[in-house]
């Protein structure tokens, strides 16, 4: 086995990481046709860009070039040309009236560089627009764009914005920005080896302390501060790093996503590859969505929707740059778990309770050392001290020999694929012991060593020398940090040990079903309830038997034909409401009780003012859990699929769950456990167990309406579905359908 | 005013801090008389001890003194003598057999100390009990015990425990520990001023953060490290600490509480004397409860009663050690707010977009800048950035003489109570000026200046000496725990403004319906419906107009005069899941169906072989809201108050809340607020509002019943209690009571 006596923190490349813990790498993303869709017409592949010359171009224009002492442009000139000298690229300095800028020859114009030769365009002019099809001309690359007062000011800017977009398509040349800077031509350490971060940030002050993690020992590869995304998008450069070999973890700052449905393809690419995306997304609150929109132009999304299609394709998602720092760094250093117990160790009872309640906490298991584990520790710590784990040495038995084998013992132990050992706070004469035995010891091992340097001073010996000399030992400051990022990174492997990308899955051509739907749909108007049931009928979602009658006689005939006892509802196309009118009969189980009800019915249709296509008779189902199923157009991400549990429930509580289709069985399955209502389905107060099948069937139904008739369709609503017992099925009792 | 002009946070005492901001430092808690009982037995007062002598002792015993190299003990005297000549105490070793312990004459035994002039005895022994009793011939007043394997190892150490605790008692002196050290006695600077932390902890190794925090400049007072509170507890030093003028906060990490009343009163003690107290409660989890049991060997008590009886008196409870740094420091330090609206500032409208969110989601209140203001802060900042909060400078302007007239405009504004900016980056041309302009300005605002100093690095001059060098500006490092001690200090400011205790008002005598209760209780057994529905009614809640009944005729006749329609149930004292068994009939509106029903009742219950007290025709009573009410006896609290929502909500959900006795009106209607599923009582689906007040009653007059009851009583429950529409009361439909 490759690797296996390096440490869990690898200084190979990830290829020698994967291949060490017993995965194959996954080859290259292959599908049928670059052009394919789904039958929504969406995208199924997206294209990688080739950024490499991006990234390291041997040859850089500055259009806008100055020397002039005090203008910004001069600072960016300067900071671009001690780049150059850095990496060996050459500058030309472009100036209509400049005849040098720092001793360089200028061109007046783009149209004077050298054609062909030229990497990438650094635009430091107010209005790069002009500039675009020069460069176009004279075969650029790249360009970047500094330029602010686009999209995020407003409307006119936005507009300004499209004539930028369009003229960067016709060009065929790539751009960064509008409103971003030179961040990812920053100085890299390059003295650091092993997987690296690849950071993508919306915003360049935000990225800042995710490059600063470099004086912390750990690698940053590429900066990639996307600004306005007026072309190049975040997902292009998640889809571009998750295909470089050094890039261990993709780290993202987003406030809003400019293309749902790329942002998904570029995850899926990252899931499929195995490289961990962990992204802070703004816009959890009114106030939060509100304010990025003023700051990039962009949509947030409704969050539950972005939040749910993030973890539909595994991306880690927190809420703080100190998380995303902590959470990067573990999941592009650590290798894959070997066991998914964690293993406490402390030098104090206090502490180890402590962390064990937050662990468990966070959902974090915490295996109970097996009584012969336990026995070989206790040579070293005393009898009355606890070691089942968290394992508690009560001090002493760092200061000498005992110190590193308590570590080693506990790190043999199989159930164990990660040891946290918080040092909460610096006694020299045992921490400083503690923290070595730790570092030797991770150096020696497969599985994951933690240590949370606790001390808020931060500048002891220990800690800065001895822990972040390491690159084998995971360093933290908090447990908290810790402890999140621990259980992103079993997540992570477990979420890729397990994928299949849905898109692999996800329908090309419209089903059977959908030339049925489309005799039913009646653009821009609500279908009756009658012809809303019909439309589930056709995609197999089962209704209760009915029928649509227009006298008292046909009701009674339609009542026996369907079997006593019925239900009789008023049905036409603009009813809202129905049982709060009387509109709805229950129970009904004789002729005269139908032949009474139709007249009722009628009688109260008339003094509401209610037109009605007809009074539908229909079968009675009861004993069964309601539930919601529906399809709702996301602007972000298009139509999406929720389900929730019925009455009280979803009326009070919103007790939902969304996902981004495509998706599969799995999914829909994780939905319902996410249901907060969910033991219902179980059964409560000795009812029988609900039909999760035949539900999960009618979500994935749904979803494939959502699909094939999501841009016909305003608002789809089955509520309630009654879920009847297990193996019974699941039956829609009303459903809502508003045609576009 | 005092101290107007001396910024936020204050280096003048307490006394000076509160009274510039406009409140009253209220006087000594004062109660009729100190042996002030409630009607269930608990203590409505608990002494402070006068610890001042514990922690400046003049004259310390050390028992089992040692200068033999390698031995714990000889470090321990070692630290000790260091201590002694620092703060000019006298040292007194006591060893049976040495002459002298560094060259200090030893007594041979306790008898030998200079009698009455020892402040504190330091117990090196393994076992402190036979000491216990000649300490106290020694009128010694503090003991601190180290030794361990007491409660913390189980049974046999727990009745060790009991025994010393006992001898400690009878004795007069105060103990700390057993199974603690000298933290009290640490090095604590001398050279900080202004409100401190005092620190309580139930583990040395977790309170040493908290110490370090001296480091950064941050004061601390006092360190107790409880260990076991054989004798003295966590309640004691909170009681004492917030009678100290320089304690500006009390920061605890607490495993288990010796005893719930202890800790109320402590608590209520500081809330009286507004002065924060901020704990880690370890307990969140079953995994954190056992590890904790096994550590101190104290119950950890049920969480969500813990949690809902520190926020009853206003304890912050935080989850990691950082949290209780940062919360602590912070409300030690910084003054009552002049405003509770957060501006959030920052060179990036990417950091402001993120950090807005953050707040927001965490109930923060981002006022709104108003258009006068905003018009101020574009004469410094370009137009189309966004002002109105967050501020976003966009860089330039922190350069030069716009950085600090922007940061005074913004703490300016009225709706503004705290400026917080984060740093997200060092860059050191801008942040070194950003960074010394806010501490500048904070020496001249009595408003709150918040920095997140977000560099992972820490080792920048503008962090490590620009900022921790200012005890006006608070210095985070992550955003997350800036946004967490901002909410707490604003809470705190809110709940010391509005607190009345609820010893104040706790009921010291029966009720008249405690007698009327008496003949009710039936020791050991469950009471039949009826029972307990009389015993509610004693209490004054409403039950529905009812009857048992022993015949048909009998029922006929009930009905009639309690109105149709009834319902009928079985009633007997051990009937369980009456609605399961079909032994209960609802919606009964003739006397024929009433003697049906009873005849079917009596077949059912015959058949089930259950044994009946009769049956009960009762009120129909429909149209509301179903809750369930009880009361239940907590290990550590005694009883307690449980309000929730009925049916699915409580069964599936286990939507309660919780409160311990005493609490008022107040805290009935917070209990509402806090069930998930609360806006059902304000009606929903066209459902008229609920009566929220005689809710409230019910929920007041269960806690008087479990105040007056509640040793007698095990269990007691109405399920369902209906909530009619607003005006029209309560009714409890069904009850269970359990006597003890």
């Amino acid at each position: 086995m490759l690797g296996s006596t390096h440490g869990t923190l690898t200084t190979d490349s990830r290829r020698a990481r994967v291949v060490a813990c017993g995965e194959q790498r996954p080859g290259p993303v292959v599908h049928d046709r670059v052009d394919d869709l789904d039958v929504s017409g969406r995208p199924l592949y997206a294209d990688v860009p080739d950024l490499a010359r991006f990234f390291r171009p041997e040859s850089v224009a500055v259009i806008g070039a100055s020397d002039t002492e005090g203008r910004p442009n001069t600072g960016i000139t300067r900071q671009l040309l001690a780049w150059a000298e850095r990496v060996g690229a050459r500058v030309h300095p472009v100036h209509p009236t400049r005849p040098s800028v720092f001793g360089i020859p200028c061109a007046a114009s783009v149209a004077e560089l050298p054609p062909g030769q030229v990497d990438l365009a650094v635009l430091l002019v107010a209005d790069p627009l002009p500039v675009i099809e020069e460069l176009a001309d004279a075969k650029v690359k790249f360009a970047v764009a500094f330029a602010a007062g686009f999209a995020e000011t407003g409307e006119a800017g936005a507009e300004a914005q499209e004539r930028l977009a369009d003229a960067v398509r016709r060009s065929g040349l790539r751009l960064l920005g509008p409103n971003t800077n030179l961040n990812a031509f920053e100085r890299f350490r390059e003295d650091l080896d092993g997987p690296a971060i690849a950071l993508i940030t919306q915003s360049g002050h935000q990225g800042r302390p995710v490059f600063s993690l470099q004086e912390l020992g750990i690698r940053l590869s590429h900066w990639a501060p996307t600004g306005n995304e007026a072309d190049l998008e975040t997902a292009d450069f998640i889809s571009y790093f998750a295909e470089q070999p050094e890039v261990g973890a993709i780290a993202a700052y987003v406030e809003g996503l400019k293309d749902g449905r790329a942002f998904l393809l570029a995850a899926d690419r990252a899931a499929r590859r195995k490289v961990p995306v962990v992204a802070v997304k703004v816009g959890r609150t009114e106030t939060g969505a509100r304010t990025a929109a003023s700051h990039t132009g962009k949509l947030t999304g409704a969050d539950a929707v972005v939040d749910a299609a993030m973890r539909q394709y595994g991306v880690v998602r927190v809420d703080g740059l100190d998380e995303l720092q902590d959470t990067a760094a573990l999941l592009a250093r650590a290798r894959a778990p070997l066991a998914d117990g964690v293993a406490v160790y402390s030098i104090s009872g206090g502490t180890g309770a402590h962390v064990a309640d937050l662990a468990a906490g966070l959902g974090l298991r915490l295996p109970r050392l097996s009584d012969e584990r336990q026995a070989e520790l206790h040579q070293w710590i005393p009898e009355y001290l606890s070691v089942a784990n968290p394992v508690d040495n009560g001090g002493h038995p760092v200061g000498d020999a005992r110190g590193r084998k308590i570590i080693d013992a506990v790190l043999a132990d199989p159930a164990v694929g990660v040891l946290i050992c918080p040092v909460t706070g610096p006694f020299p004469p045992l921490s400083d012991k503690l923290v070595a035995d730790l570092v030797a010891a991770a150096e020696e091992t497969d599985k994951l060593v933690c240590v949370v340097w606790g001390s808020p001073v931060g500048t002891e010996p220990a800690y800065r020398e001895t822990l972040l000399g390491s690159s084998r030992v995971a360093t933290f400051r908090t447990v908290g940090n810790c402890l999140t990022a621990v259980r992103a990174w079993l997540d992570h492997h477990r979420f890729v040990r397990d994928y299949r990308s849905p898109f692999d899955e996800a329908p090309r051509l419209p089903s059977p079903s959908f030339r049925k739907a489309q005799a039913l749909m009646r653009p821009g108007r609500q279908l009756s309830e009658h012809a809303a049931k019909q439309l589930l009928r056709a995609y197999g979602i089962r209704v209760p038997r009915e029928q649509l009658v227009t006298s008292a006689a046909a009701a009674v005939r339609a009542a026996a034909q369907i079997g006593y006892p019925v239900v009789m509802k008023a049905s036409g196309a603009r009813i809202a409401h129905k049982t709060e009118l009387g509109l709805v009969k229950v129970g009904l189980t004789s002729a005269s009780q139908v032949r009474d009800g139709y007249r009722e019915l009628m009688d109260i249709a008339r003094y509401e003012g209610v037109s009605l296509d007809g009074i539908l008779v229909c079968q009675m189902v009861e004993q069964g859990v309601e539930m919601v199923v529906g399809a709702t157009h996301d602007d972000l991400f298009g139509p999406t699929v929720t389900v929730g549990l019925g009455g009280v429930l979803v009326e009070v509580l919103h007790d939902t769950a969304v996902r981004v289709p495509p998706f599969g069985e799995d999914q829909a399955h994780a939905m319902l456990a996410e249901l907060r209502g969910h033991p219902l389905l179980d059964g409560v107060r000795g009812r029988p167990p609900a039909d999760r099948d035949a539900l999960v069937e009618v979500v994935l139904r749904v979803q494939r309406m959502a699909l094939e008739l999501g841009d016909q369709i305003a608002e789809l609503d089955i509520n309630p579905l009654l879920v009847l017992p297990r193996g019974q099925g699941a039956v829609a009792l009303d459903a809502l359908v508003v045609c576009r």
